[in-house]
């Protein structure tokens, strides 16, 4: 199995994971501190799919943060695997996430002439603008583990 | 370059690129013939969204069938990798048109306490289930793709 920048265990990964973590945090600190966020389906949705995307990735950091102090090789194919599933799951859930947020964002932006409660937007904003860069880590992630097991 | 199931110029690649190009122009006709789609950007992302897949679609279908014809395999890595990005781009737009006018119909029908115009309604649904319907196919069309370029 091929060992190159991403895969699990590399400093590359680790930060790809923390990465991951932070902008999914911002995100539902964001979208948690605005005061009508659980009168839309999707925003709360969005903050549950957030949620998920930090425990996972903060178990991977863990993991490639552990396999690096011990200068351990991750590349076992059951756990490879476990990881290529996990990845595509948390990020289809990621854009899904962020894009019915973000349409809502956009409609109530552009479609109805603004919005009307001025700082609350800006968050939703912030939080639908944090999730896409949690989702595009995540990707990349998730592309970087699918070619590790399918070259392996 | 392994020759399973789905990869360009077999019958199950074919199948898959039709159920696309059938979801995704059912997606459009529901769509389109609502009064007031145009009033929504995320319905209008929608339908151009999924008109992109169905010409992206129908063209890979269209190569299929005349690999099959001729009986030639389609396995040159750099139309491969053409197939893959191709396939990855038009997945995730349909993944976010699909989930941002979900977004929009779930706001309407739940969070808004039901939805006004009823046959528009129903018609918003069916678009955005057709939607998701051929963003699997093609999820799973970008999956063998990718699969066959990094074992290849």
């Amino acid at each position: 199995m091929k060992n190159f920048a991403g895969t699990p265990g590399t400093l590359t990964a680790l930060i790809l994971r923390l990465f991951q973590c932070l902008f999914a945090v911002g995100s539902i600190a964001s979208m948690a501190t605005t005061k009508s966020f659980f009168n839309f389906t999707a925003f709360s949705y969005l903050i549950a799919s957030m949620g998920l995307q930090v425990i996972w990735s903060f178990g991977l950091a863990f993991l490639d943060a552990c396999a690096l102090a011990k200068k351990k090789v991750l590349h076992n194919p059951c756990l490879l695997s476990l990881f290529v599933v996990g990845d595509w799951v948390t990020a289809t859930l990621s854009l899904a996430a962020a894009s019915s947020s973000a349409g809502i964002t956009v409609l109530y932006f552009n479609d109805l002439g603004g919005c009307g409660l001025d700082k609350e937007c800006r968050k939703y904003q912030l939080a639908v603008g944090l999730a896409f860069m949690s989702w595009i880590t995540v990707w990349i992630s998730s592309l970087i583990m699918f070619w590790t097991l399918a070259a392996g």
